[in-house]
């Protein structure tokens, strides 16, 4: 296995603990000379902190291990496109590289709905890997989603309102 | 004095607290139904983490305080432009309006560097009003900035190295 999927596979995890949180299952891992200094999953309703996406926690975690505010020897895995407050995190960190495996049409700022890293003025631009283990980035998402949506129906059948 | 200069000034007693701590002097605070429900200044140096800005570390605050993740009722007033990661910020927390002072051509995603709240595809985009107190706002930085260069030519005559 190569080193990017065996890298997405541990963000792919992180990822499953968010969804068995119920949490939109989004997980990122930070990689430092080939080891992993930093794991995070999106953990945004069950903090109410709507800055608590994977990418801003596990950034910080890195920065807390390493003693540095400064990631530039540092790539990011994640398992989604990032939004652009993360986005913006990834260029304040100064971040390497980013590696991202599903797209979001919804909100993602490397290529959907922007392309944050080509805005002129920034001081900081990652190099970018996009597409690893797509499918299965995707895929949990979209379990996810169906199996809310299947939850609200079963409630609803009783009665109670979301 | 208008309210918007009032709490204003709030976020310019916050940027002192930074500037008093060595910190690039930024400060907001975030306001509900005219009482201020967060207060933070830029901590990015002291706890070594990129993330520190004050516009997340109030946002974090808000939603401590009323224990959601939504700030949609909430305005933050900040005294200088949001970057691109504090700007996405401002999206992910829905806050309603946006105030701030100084621009920022080295970052500033409002209107500096880009335009993030015209950029299709979010799910949110707050009021926002430019320029409350600018002068005092764009001050305190040159000031900050002024004073690290001095100091550094001072310490070189002692052939302090930095």
């Amino acid at each position: 296995m190569n080193k990017d999927h065996k890298y997405m596979n541990a963000a792919l995890k992180e990822a499953q603990k968010a969804y068995d949180k119920g949490e939109v299952p989004v997980g990122a891992v930070i990689v430092l000379n080939n080891k992993i200094i930093a794991r995070a999953h999106n953990l945004k309703t069950s903090k109410k902190q709507a800055t608590h996406h994977a990418e801003i926690l596990a950034i910080q975690k890195a920065s807390k291990r390493i003693g540095d505010w400064r990631l530039d020897e540092c790539d990011m895995y994640v398992t989604l496109e990032p939004c652009p407050m993360c986005a913006g995190a990834i260029i304040q960190s100064r971040l390497k590289r980013l590696v991202f495996g599903a797209l979001d049409p919804k909100g993602g700022s490397v290529v959907s709905c922007q392309r944050m890293f080509e805005v002129k003025g920034y001081n900081h631009y990652p190099e970018v890997t996009i597409g690893i283990k797509e499918k299965e980035c995707s895929d949990i998402l979209t379990d996810f989603f169906k199996n809310m949506r299947n939850q609200n129906k079963s409630n609803n059948k009783f009665g109670i309102m979301k």
